[in-house]
């Protein structure tokens, strides 16, 4: 159900490099982060009007493009497991550490999860002078598991 | 192949638990970070002979168990998909987010991974107002795809 | 992980029988509702102590036992797609009311979800002329997601 | 073979949006729940002609298109497990209670079921001054497990 | 969590075996069918206590047994797709009858399933000159889906 | 490779609904079941020419579509589990009654299967005043297995 | 449930290796074929008592092993896909000849399959300059589709 | 990758159908064997050119239809496991003779395996007063395990 | 993502098969290796533009399709486990040595792994009296562990 | 029916790490490669009997470990997709180069598979001044398809 945002995301791409645009371009437009706005444009979140209008504006999309980008997607599309490496090092991650976060997290906060929809990111070169490093700041709101 | 590893990782849950003891308090006694020592402990990382003393002196572990801390394990314990929630968040941000890290990654750095083995991580209460949130910092190094 | 929360399960199960309680009567007992009882005692919940010396108390378990109510447990034991009808009905529901959950709550929330960590849920008979009913009520919090 | 039910789905929503038109205002329309006449419009139920009549009367639709609605469908269009986090949330639900169901309605009603089929639901917000929550009752038949 | 039911249903076989004993012979001792009294001792049935009285004094069962026998399984322990022959060809069935099943039932019912739950079925010897045959009779009670 | 017997049998959907046709209609026409003409026209069954005459004729078919019911299927379009409730139905009968089917089976015939080869079934309405009930009659050539 | 059919086939190869017997000593001593004796002991066909006997005789089995002999068992034990590359190299077969297979037989015996059930089966070896052979030779009862 | 083969494959079996054609006469014009002839033309071998000459000729290819024959495969279209009764029936074979395979194949020629490349089959009718019966003969070289 | 890398691929194995070149020729004109140029073209991996032009001149490809060539792809196409022979066998390595390469690895380099993205590899023909052999040589970068 | 192999697998590697021994120095010990010795030791090999007397007399094994080393495994212990990272980069390698592999051996070689079986490999330390790389050389036997 996801066929008007996926196809808008592959237009978004072209034009994007066409117009050497950066995500932090668009962001600054709508004035959201780079990261929420990439994962907008990726098909995977859902844009208030205004949004919608910035990122038109920008990338020159129509009408029915914009309203596409407020729709909210049935989010998911990534294929499990992954086969493209640069996304599999994250399944990754949830194979090697996810023990780890559980228990670390349960020390800290007790019996609860780190929310994944009240949840913001962000993603940054880190300069090394061994190799640049990625870096990725996660920040997702404490929940406890209701006891009733 | 991990039996000996697994097993050490629930009996140091106890004595973690009977003993009142921290993540922060067996990594401060060796000098590590609470998250890989954390990981350790869970029977996903090696020690070096020195984290092992440090650990089973705190811990009252044997040679044997200090041993088994230093070998390096068939890593990746955690079944797929996860059922347990907390860890599923993680595996659910892979299904959201995945599309967005490679076009991120590679916008800024070109075709490559963040190294999943060249990778530390920190986790932190994060204060808010409106209920506290999980911070986690991940840092990897980038990978350029080789061109040969 | 979680066997020992598993086998507490089973023997939970054989003392209630044995004692004649019902699952109203260990909810009771602590002031607690029967369904989180319930899941409590089939290893999916954490106690606190409290809730643990009082089931404890009732159902004649020893000290470790009632420590092994309070852990948190690795939660997901039941296999899927689950072979047992009951169950399976469950997860039929979803099958075929998926979609519809998601565009109805959309309408009336917005973009986000119900929590099912900040959830709770009562199970009780509904008298009914042609076959008596089950009626299950579930509540969970809707949590926005995040735009930022 | 539900294509024609799916791609029916998709335009309801289109004009159900177009025209500011809820899952209520349809249902209202036909005297139906909103619970009901949503999943009928999403693909997963069948109409009577006179419900059929009233959609098409109410959203502009053809003849073919009433028929469509009454047609029995395939059911089952939902992806397993679900990768939508809206969705998943309820799959999660089985994965944690699927064992606490079994238990309590056997001790209510003996071997047997909750029906899905002879079965209804509703769907309502419920104010709450720490957010809103969304509660959903289900009602089904049980169903004893016949011995023969 | 059927282990118990499991193992007295291997203890049956055996038993059933060394005293030459036929499923019909059990089912006659209870006054109930053999389909169901086999379904019984397989562990995927419940008894009531006269019923288990019945078989624990005709196998030679102790209380502890025949309590087993009244405990509700967790039904399905069969693997699927089944390995065994026998059993695989049922599953076939399902595959090349499946759709002819559905538009069947339902050109003569209506929306709606077969009860698999209020069903009861017979096996039978059916002599033929070209080689006897296997009769199985199914009937399940038709259930219409609500409109509500 | 069953593209054109699948499409013919959704076209045979809508002409036998158009024409208030019934399986037996079609049954009788050509002098067979209305199981296996069903099973026939729903594309898993090979006619032969005076079948697909027949069929042809009371259809209002071509001679391409004539021919396409004598072509021999590559058998088996259900998807596995199936998602339909109705057609699970059965899928949950093998979960529950495989063992049964196995034991009882090898108890009368000995070491064998029951062919779903040499196979015929029928479905009629079985009246019942708690509910009309669907009865299906399965007939299957015992074949042993070969000793050698 | 065929645990002791496996346990008894562990057992068998080992007291073979010992006393250097071939599946044709086996073979010979019981007056069955080589092929059919070693899937016996392999724990995949049940044996009359006479073989059993011949076969407790020659490699020295007690009473209750020559009777698990004569048990019928729950066939298909090996994994799919397999991980053995003897085994999986049939495995390959099916993936690639499939098709043919279906082609060829329709074509000589038109619609059905051939028996696996009424089967048999040798094994030898064929002496060839550039390298000796492996020959297989199956032979299965043609079974028509039933047409009802 | 192999559309273009199995189109081709498609439209040669109506061909074949349409001019009365046999496996054994395409295979007799191209001096090859019927069983290789069919797996050819069913998509899953390469023919050299003077083999597509001659089945072009037979068959009314044209040129590029020709060179098609002549691609080399991504083998193995058949889906696993396969759902047709026809080719389940060789699934179902590895699944009961997997191991003998292994241990009868191991037992003459030791360490290695019936190679599935160097490998040639032929399948033809054997006349049978019970019933006549589908003979297949496979040689498959066999290849030692490499020690080194 | 990958539909026009991949649909390129196949165009380019066309050409090159008309013009008669091998992977060397166009390896030799871009001045990069065989094996690279080969994965660049069945679209998994990303050329600079000077490599696009290379290869655009030799196989005559406009502009759209140079710029195709540097796009990043969404790697992995493969489907698993492989049902390509060919391909199978190395999959089957994996399953064979998957360990060996652990523990070799590991006692000569320490915790980590050999990196799939600083990576190369040579593919030759190597003369043999007992049959020419195919020679793969990999070399990739080997990653530490990192201990923090 | 590796339980054997694989246990004296995991005593091996104390035993190696307990008298500090290497790969190599087992190998030399018998005059075989490294690579091939791992493998054997891994429980994926067969020994023949003066392989196995060496390495029981390095190791310290008894007769019955000497044996077990020369039987033939049921081979493919590694779970697949593998979750170890070591192991899982050579599983990518299949993903990312599998289509690459088949069209180079391909145009060297016409159509064919390179041998597992017929197969040696070569593991070694590459020092570079970036960092040291592992050197894997494989070499397998050509293996022609047949035409017959």
């Amino acid at each position: 159900m996801n066929d008007a945002k996926t196809d808008l995301g592959k237009k978004i791409l072209k034009i994007k490099k066409a117009k050497g645009l950066k995500w932090g371009d668009l962001a600054n437009r709508i004035g959201m982060s780079p990261t929420w706005t990439c994962a907008l444009c990726m098909g995977q979140m859902s844009a208030e009007p205004h949004h919608a209008e910035g990122l038109a504006d920008i990338l020159g999309l129509d009408g029915e493009e914009a309203a596409t980008l407020c729709e909210i997607p049935y989010r998911g599309a990534q294929v499990m497991p992954p086969t493209d490496p640069l996304i599999y090092r994250f399944y990754e991650l949830v194979l090697v550490y996810g023990t780890s976060w559980k228990e670390m997290i349960q020390e800290e906060f007790g019996d609860g999860i780190m929310s994944a929809i009240d949840y913001d990111m962000t993603l940054e070169r880190q300069p090394d002078q061994k190799g640049d490093r990625v870096k990725i700041t996660m920040s997702g709101k404490f929940l406890s598991y209701k006891r009733y």
